[in-house]
């Protein structure tokens, strides 16, 4: 047996690096030809895009080929990276124990209930006092269609809806205006004009050097239909702000007058408007019906609850010759490899024998706050009075965000995000006891929904992850990806790393399950290939 | 008793007709102080946005003060704008009676399932033979979040859930195009070179005349977030694009070269890119769960199905000096009042007596055709493969759309709508047989999804609105709102008109709605007015 890792493993994360690994791949085995044909037509653009990263669970009867036999896994932390792992190699017979040092599985995929404690280091606990059905999904939110995430609900049967990340009847409010704007009609506005400034500068033959004449007309029939510009190509307003009152027998009565290009730039609502544009917020996207929880509870049943030991802080890991002991509060394990999926700067604190580069590399990402608070309702009258069903109000305010719910439309009640903040305005919130994070929050969000936002209030719990006991962290960052990031994507010895923030993806559930995956592939070639 | 109309009826569908109309309602009693006020204040723009439209139900109530009874009614079709009548007039006590030609409620809110017939003029019944749970929204198929059709599910308990109408997954696909791009991708490249013209003018000094120093900074702010620039302000592609295969633990592979400014002009992607621009189509939007016909089946419920006959085409109208009566293929109904809500160019062919003015009024707007395909598939392959879940594909084919399902996610199968398609296009589609229809839907899907889209394919059916019995049409169009449109707003004697067809929400079951709530408020206070 060797503690070597196979080249694959230390490819950098480079731009490259998943093609180098393909053809890694294919050179062991561990991927089949039409597969690695089907990645190179890829990487040549021949084939149609691809979100497949080539992975095969590991199977029984790929120990019928070798001769060799499932090894026993110890798995730290029953989080989505955990999970996965016990899950992955639960397919092909593998012994899998998953020590969790809190009472619930699914790490910061936290969703919290009526009757949910929540505790907080340095502060009281909340008990959720809810109305039966509602939820707060106080970490994981959200899911891109092309994330992995999406196939373990498919997987596991997990039944998805839609999550509205980017609703046009959400509101815009930044500390400079004087009332909020929705978002149909901030988005009419900048491109109403951007598309009239273009449009007059070409036709003035601003671009006539960069552009034919064919193209400057294919440009104007682009900017008039972009911008909904008149004849003249003049922005005057459009429908697509949206009205005071909506067409129905009589036609709509508008809003009021447009503003002026200054005032719309003044406005600063560019960053709102161009919320969703990125690869991982881009319309639509989706969250397990029920509650975010619901993932990691399909894991954990799909591992076997039994394996799942909660309640268990580790508090050291060794490496030894023939094997890896874990002690935990309650005594001792023994297994054959270990994975570890604790977030890095808590991993650093534990004894162990990896050595120190590994406890310095566990050292350097840095963590990062992150808070929310769930405000509940017993009126939905986000819907009832503002036509919002779902998607989220952007403000420049410390809350930054406010989240409508994307499910139970209609219901009697239901549960806003009222902040969702990151960096100093999470620190800011998470130094305060609930009761005043509730009062600033409602503060806040009273500038744009009014007085009801207070008054109408039912309940509310808040997060501040930095807080947050076995978690310490909303997600952490990486100074770079090269040095402590490649390192610890190999195995200490028989101690393997897994979990979002070995990734490109941290703060995301896939990115716990990418990690995952790549260590499952990893640590099973290892046992197929082992010479002891 | 006065077959003269309320000035409030007469006033035509311009800017002004829906202060006028409240100004009015006040007037007589039928809408609150309070909303009045808040209707007034809105028009100055102090009130919040506002989508109501002051309709107050009839009530029992009401005549307990005038002395009057509630009348009987008998309505033409059992339309969206037929059952909401009835509905509405059914709260306050009127007897109310249903004629409906076809074997089903909801006029053009047809959603098909298993063992469902349709029947085509001059053409072969299709029998749909889904599986069970699969269904085929033929007709309305959306909802946006500001109309009335949000108020009538949520008052009749219809549960509603997101319609996915723009997906950044999804293609566009032009004939000129040797491949179909991702919706998100043409965005990314669209924008990304509209901001860098408009940002190197504005650098160039284009601008300076319009704008200040500070508004350019601003401006500049803005293109670079919009169009994601290099901070040389040009656009050399963006993560925002999509990927070849998405980040995990590496590095995302990119897509292809970034076209050039002139070839992203000449694939024409700004009318995709732009499709839910519009107050009627910006994202979220909604569907009943189940099927658009639940609503239709709701209100019916609520009406009292013992109250709707089916299978019942009428034959004439005729007013009465005190009374109307309706001739039906199966007898005569007497009633005080009718409303008519079938399509105005069907309504024109019945022999009736309310006078050749009504009768060349009916015969203005212009039947327009529409037309749909569902095509069922026993494998998701557009969520598998394609990681499209809900949307639309745009196409300049004459398919023009493809509709992915925003239901169902994950499950076995499932239904896309192959086709949905307006004017000469429908025209085109709808006078093949539906075999043809479905080869040739299917020769153009192919283009975009492959031989897959052809040869995994389950069941289909097809409707040709223009051939569809007792509707013959998708919608109308008017040639101006004066006139012809103005007359049928008003009743002809004891006949009073309803339908999506005399709103600015032509198309939309909203219209329907809105319309049936006009009605019934003119014919409810002519009912407490009447001195006969």
């Amino acid at each position: 047996m060797s503690d070597e890792t196979e080249p694959a493993a230390q490819a950098a994360p480079g731009r490259g690096g998943g093609l180098t690994r393909r053809a890694l791949l294919v050179g062991v085995g561990a991927a089949g030809g039409a597969g690695a044909m089907f990645a190179a037509m890829g990487a040549l653009g021949l084939a149609p895009e691809s979100q497949e990263k080539d992975f095969t669970p590991p199977q029984p009867s790929d120990f019928s080929l070798s001769g060799k036999a499932a090894a026993k896994v110890v798995v730290l932390g029953a989080s989505i990276a955990g999970l996965t792992c016990a899950y992955e190699l639960g397919k092909a017979g593998y012994d899998c124990t998953v020590l969790e040092a809190s009472g619930r599985v699914g790490g910061r995929t936290i969703t919290l209930r009526t009757g949910d404690r929540l505790d907080e280091l340095g502060g009281e606990p909340q008990t959720a006092a809810f109305e039966e059905g509602t939820y707060f999904n106080a970490g994981a939110g959200r899911i891109a269609p092309w994330m992995v995430t999406m196939d373990y609900c498919r997987e596991l049967g997990v039944p998805i809806e839609t999550f509205v990340n980017n609703n046009a009847s959400a509101y815009v409010y930044n500390e400079n205006m004087t009332a909020p704007v929705r978002a149909r009609t901030a988005r009419a506005d900048l491109y109403g004009y951007v598309a009239e400034l273009l449009a007059k500068a070409s036709n003035a033959g601003a671009l006539n050097r960069r552009l034919t004449a064919d193209d400057r007309e294919r440009l104007a029939e682009f900017l008039r239909r972009f911008g909904d510009l008149g004849s003249d190509l003049t922005y005057r307003g459009s429908e697509r702000r949206g009205f005071e009152t909506y067409p129905g027998v009589d036609r709509g009565v508008p809003l009021g007058a447009t503003p002026s290009l200054r005032d719309v730039l003044a406005a600063g609502t560019g960053r709102a408007v161009t919320m969703d544009f990125g690869y991982d917020q881009a319309m639509p996207m989706f969250q397990p019906v029920g509650g975010m929880d619901t993932i990691a509870g399909a894991l954990a049943d799909a591992v076997g609850r039994d394996r799942i030991r909660t309640g268990t802080p580790v508090t050291g890991i060794r490496n030894l010759p023939d094997g890896v002991e874990v002690t935990h509060r309650g005594g001792t394990v023994r297994a054959d490899y270990c994975i570890a999926t604790l977030p890095p700067h808590l991993l650093a604190r534990l004894p162990h024998n990896l050595g120190t580069p590994v406890t310095a590399a566990l050292r350097t990402p840095v963590p990062v706050s992150a808070g929310k608070i769930g405000l509940e309702y017993g009126r939905r009258w986000w819907e009832i009075d503002d036509r919002i069903y779902g998607g989220v109000t952007e403000t420049d305010l410390d809350i930054t965000h406010i989240w409508y719910p994307s499910h139970g439309y209609h219901s009697r009640g239901g549960l806003l995000v009222g902040y969702y903040n990151v960096g100093p305005n999470a620190d800011l919130y998470g130094a305060l006891s609930h009761s005043d994070r509730r009062k600033r929050a409602l503060t806040q969000g009273k500038k744009i929904h009014g007085e009801k936002y207070r008054s109408e209030l039912r309940s509310s719990v808040s997060i501040a992850w930095r807080r947050t006991p076995y978690i310490e962290g909303g997600w952490v960052g990486w100074p770079s990806h090269e040095g402590a990031f490649a390192l610890l994507q190999r195995p200490a010895g028989r101690v393997y790393f897994a979990g979002d923030w070995l990734t490109q993806l941290i703060a995301w559930q896939a990115g716990a399950m990418e990690s995952a995956r790549r260590t499952v592939t990893e640590l099973h070639r290892r046992v197929l290939s082992a010479t002891s």
